[in-house]
């Protein structure tokens, strides 16, 4: 029902559609500092491409595509230590988790305030105007993390969870979920962990031997994971996982899908691709463990490079990184990062504590920071900031 | 940084998810009879894969990207006869976009009840659920859409909106979406059309001279419609536009995006690709009006060709077809939804009245139809419903 191919216009589609990309910055150039997203693995592609047309929204029809989700869900349980009543449910990312755990929260409470700390990603202030729920912002230790002194005295009796961060969006920074952890426990307070970023990097930096914080379900207060494959799960856009403590939570949240099979639905969204899920389980499977630990240690070892290098300029971090995220204190923020940006790299831009963020991703290479810091120099030199 | 490429390992993963794909339905096969979604055109997939690692919750990145998504606004707004002051809100589907419009409702409103048809989509359920939000459902006339004398009546100091469906999921039927208009005026309520499945129907089925109603902002009435394009628009999942008369009403659900480039966000998502814009745009761009319309012109005519063979085995129709969705009154109905797809064959079961719902779908050809009708009527025969 296609109607006639019309090559010529076919050709020229796409050949517009080349001179928009062409616009873009890529990943494959080294030259995206500031993204936690990544290019995805070549296997992540092609996964994503064989189940492209797929719809998990309605299982019946992909029963092939429902197992590979059932696998991927089980990789990440595993990850994150989940008891056997655990349950994963498929997101787009960390704000659709967020925004689900904190409707779970909400539903089993009754109540409507969230602790948070004062990094917590913007995807909170989303949650508070879409689900009318007041967040309460805790400050931050001289290390960026929450102020564990401070948490217990917001808890009343409206708290309907504490928000913990594993690799926070603006330095990579891991609250002490244990505490957290206690706190909740004592309270009986839904703990929500933000482990979009850090999810799938703390469980390596352990095994690595690296001395960073428990975070998953390891700790018995912790109550629900949000962990993103397409940030450092080195996948493709959209997917994200949300794992909770107790299966039946997610009846809470269910509805009845009265056209589609008559079946219930638990997460936000109805209609979805399985393409992002292809893609995510492919690159576990391809991967496995030992692949994303070997992953893991590069991303660090270029971190404590690039980290050498920046301090060498003289400029000064906003606090040692805890995974491969960097924060470079900059005074005059805007000039330097128009800068870069005009000699080709694109950094972030934390306002809140006048930093660049640098995260140190997958497909940047030696060679990329090499060529990156002379700019930088220049950049911060033309902004009379060295 | 991908550590040594293993490609056993990659095939044999590659392998690993085609045996899964392989206990798929695929569109491809043109046995998918239920589903509102379809198999993308060929554009749609090529330009999915070009733009699959772009991020437009960080526009700044992806300027070219950003471009794309204007432009297939700009598509979108034409096609839906928006206004100058109108603004398009890309979203992964109906469902957000039914979010997103009462989340917009209840804060321009304060209010909290949502008057909607009984055959809304079970999205409104989650609405209600996720934003402590009240449906309030009006029943249906014989011909399966709003008895609209029973709107005004459920008006009162609570409602925050009104929704009428224009291609409704479960027969295809349409609101009288001016009545809808002029009662929402008249009281100064926010009146969403969820226009999901038939935004690129109806205004093709206008030009083709069928008589069916208008639903779009040409009715002054409307605030709002989502539109799908991985339904009729004939491109990939996730891919919905939101349209809302007032391009300033998006700023009441905006939020800092406070690493991000120090930019607001106005949508529910963060991180989405650009895969399935590009896609989108692709096939707008490819297909252009002239081509929707001869999509929706044999849709038609495969549906008035069903229609007819289903009849002559007896089976009556739920209603006169509105668009290419034929319900057919069932008794059996699981029954007859299990023989079929025991014979290979996946239509929808519609509980609510007892129906089994057929789309006819831009990748299914008559040949497919004609292998069906049999295996209907045996269907039906073992179920002792013929």
């Amino acid at each position: 029902m296609n109607g006639k191919f019309n090559r010529d216009k076919y050709l020229n589609v796409l050949k517009e559609l080349d001179s928009f990309r062409n616009k873009d910055f890529t990943f494959n150039s080294g030259r995206i500092l500031g993204s936690m997203c990544t290019q995805p693995h070549p296997i992540a592609k092609e996964a994503y491409n064989k189940f492209l047309e797929t719809n998990l929204g309605d299982p019946d029809l992909f029963p092939g595509t429902k197992e590979i989700e059932e696998k991927l869900k089980l990789f990440i349980l595993q990850l994150l230590n989940a008891p056997n009543s655990s349950s994963g449910q498929i997101v787009s990312g960390g704000t659709e988790g967020n925004i689900t755990a904190m409707w779970i929260a909400k539903k089993l409470s009754g109540k409507n305030e969230i602790i948070v700390p004062e990094n917590a990603h913007f995807s909170f202030q989303k949650i508070a105007s879409l689900m009318d729920m007041k967040v309460i912002p805790i400050s931050l230790n001289k290390e960026y993390y929450i102020d564990i002194s401070k948490v217990e005295e917001k808890i009343n009796n409206n708290t309907a969870a504490v928000v913990g961060i594993a690799g926070s969006t603006e330095l990579g920074t891991v609250d002490p979920i244990d505490k957290l952890g206690k706190i909740c426990l004592d309270n009986n307070i839904f703990l929500h962990i933000d482990a979009a970023f850090g999810g799938y990097v703390i469980p390596f930096l352990k095994e690595l031997n690296y001395d960073v914080p428990d975070f998953d379900f390891k700790i018995l207060g912790v109550s629900s994971v949000s962990i993103d494959s397409h940030k450092m799960g080195y996948s493709a856009i959209p997917l994200g996982t949300l794992v909770v403590r107790e299966k039946k939570w997610l009846d809470k949240i269910s509805v009845k899908s009265h056209c589609v099979s008559g079946m219930r639905q638990s997460g936000i969204l109805g209609t979805r691709s399985g393409g992002p899920v292809a893609a995510a389980y492919a690159v576990t499977k391809y991967l496995g463990k030992k692949g994303y630990k070997n992953l893991v240690r590069n991303c660090m070892n270029l971190t404590f490079y690039t980290e050498k290098r920046i301090k060498e300029l003289g400029l000064k971090l906003a606090v040692k990184p805890t995974m491969n995220v960097i924060g470079v204190k900059i005074k005059n923020l805007s000039d330097v990062v128009n800068n870069l940006s005009r000699l080709g790299w694109k950094v972030n831009k934390v306002d809140r504590i006048s930093c660049i963020r640098i995260v140190l991703m997958p497909e940047i290479e030696k060679e990329n920071i090499d060529m990156f810091i002379p700019d930088l120099e220049k950049a911060c030199e033309e902004a009379g900031e060295l």
